[in-house]
């Protein structure tokens, strides 16, 4: 294993921090260890909606990357690949109270679930109202390793960004619970894995895959996907995650579209360009308009190579709340 | 090799075609695969002096993902690790050119130099005035494969913020080489390389870097560094980058400096700010101040496990032009 860290149980810690001190006009951090999380940088905000994300760590920019105004309030980072305890989601939830109530957004892993319903339980034992939305967009797989149902991964970014636009502009705690909702009825993803990653306290790959072969549906922790195949030509390689999606969302001519290409952390971004090239073709051609696009490192696995691909159906109220202005560190603009 | 990639003669113009589909705000190519170049959408901005930069591919998001308002009128992005021909180059220079001269932004490398010089020969003789900056801030050797004298690495992404800042605004063309000079007279880099990349059309490792070893000096092409090292704790890797940097730069106490982590390409960015966290205390304990930051993947050698550390020295006037508004696929605030 080669990485640049230094004792593996020091790389959260130690990444939030130089994370926070690079980000220091958007972000602060709870600076305890023991209850570890990040907030915006000026505190909660009076009357808005607290929006609260967390999960394990290596996913990055995923959560914290997307504190900041018009986005997440607070983010919690578990331990590499593990799910945050419900201390730090409480403490991250009672930092993102300013009076209107939290809405917690959790990818469907059954211990970031389970916490993120303790930390909710004890919240409204301090009188904050809490309302969850589980992400579930992987429509690879139903049930996988550490997850009932489908998993929750690219979708999470865009549920982030559009709640957190619609908390920005005041919504209330049901408008954005139904918002979200909204976005997660409405994105589907699937993703590819060229090589496998290492979790720095494991020092070996999560999964054994041949020099020759890549994994179809894997998920964000190297969970198995549908199938091994050898490895193919891009385009090939994007029928096989686009498919799945269109179907699974049943998207048909006329329809606008957000196309999000994730790179899961060790692809370059050239190559990335090339999925984007061949997935808005296949778009176009079935009638979709792809009105909006994202390409690059947003919710990845270490240093896997591989990508995902995510199609959000758009209306006019989301297409909105996604151009609405964000200032986070990893998505940022209109500021 | 597993890259998702098509036919390896397609990378480039593929990847160039889906990058400006998806960021057709912001950019639009010439169209002409056999002179390919990335421009602003709008086209040349009368009255202002361009800027164009280019090189081979393979270290995106430099230099098409840079182009936009605040920063670069055109790149051209030649074969991967490659440098472009003359022809793009005076076709990018033409399609730059707002009637008050172009500066080339050029990286150290031979062909680079020569191509460029050339270009601007051909665009003299149309009475288009260009000048030209050589990035040299490489401080791992003198001399190298592809390199007389120091190579241009990551002070290159430096020279193109505030130089295109500088050309917003009004400089003349005179000017704006100044600035441009100036900035590579107060900026150096060194990397460090923890896997090989391998070139589309090779198929096969740039070099050979054993399991346990690293490579610290690494050029962007994978050109041989100082000296091969068992991997080490990422904080002395960071004092192996960063001593070279501080005392080539003449850095004392009292000063304000910009700090760049840029990743290699498949380097998740928790490590990055690992190696952020320690190079900022290294630096505060010298007496100097970060005033401004960047960490993330802006200069990459394809998949390349690794990172490099951009030391800056800023005055009021280069962190005002930092600070400047900028639109582009890769840097972006202020609109």
């Amino acid at each position: 294993m080669k990485k640049l860290i230094n004792d593996p149980a020091d790389v959260v810690p130690e990444s939030v921090e130089g994370f926070v001190q690079a980000h220091a006009d958007i972000v602060t951090s709870s600076g305890d260890p023991e209850s570890l999380f990040v907030a915006r940088a000026g505190g909660a905000v009076s009357g808005k909606v607290g929006l609260v994300s967390g999960g394990g760590s290596g996913h990055e920019p995923l959560h914290a990357g997307y504190v900041g105004v018009g986005m997440l309030d607070a983010a919690v980072p578990g331990a590499v690949f593990t799910s945050p305890t419900p201390d730090p989601i409480l403490a991250a939830t009672q930092a993102a109270d300013g009076g209107a109530g939290v809405l917690h957004i959790v990818k469907n892993y059954t211990g970031d679930v389970l916490n993120f319903e303790t930390a909710a339980e004890l919240a409204d034992a301090e009188d904050i109202a809490v309302k969850a939305v589980v992400v579930n967009d992987d429509v690879a797989v139903e049930d996988s390793l550490y997850t009932a149902g489908r998993r929750g991964v690219g979708g999470t970014v865009m549920v982030e960004k559009i709640a957190g636009a619609a908390a920005e502009r005041g919504d209330d705690l049901d408008t954005v619970l139904a918002i979200a909702t909204h976005v997660n009825d409405n994105v589907r993803s699937m993703g590819v894995a060229l090589t496998a990653c290492t979790v720095p306290h494991a020092g070996k790959p999560s999964f054994d895959l041949p020099e020759d072969e890549i994994e179809i549906g894997i998920g964000i922790h190297g969970e198995p996907g549908r199938r091994r195949i050898k490895a193919a030509p891009a385009d090939e390689i994007t029928d096989m995650l686009l498919d799945p999606v269109i179907d699974d969302l049943g998207l048909s001519s006329g329809e606008q579209v957000l196309l999000f290409v994730n790179g899961m952390g060790g692809t370059p971004s050239s190559e990335l360009y090339i999925v984007y090239r061949h997935a808005r073709a296949r778009l176009e051609a079935l009638g979709a308009t792809v009105a909006r696009s994202l390409v690059g490192n947003y919710i990845t696995s270490l240093e896997m190579q591989g990508a995902s691909i995510t199609v959000l159906r758009l209306d006019d109220e989301t297409t909105r709340l996604w151009d609405a202005p964000v200032h986070t560190a990893a998505l940022r603009w209109g500021v």
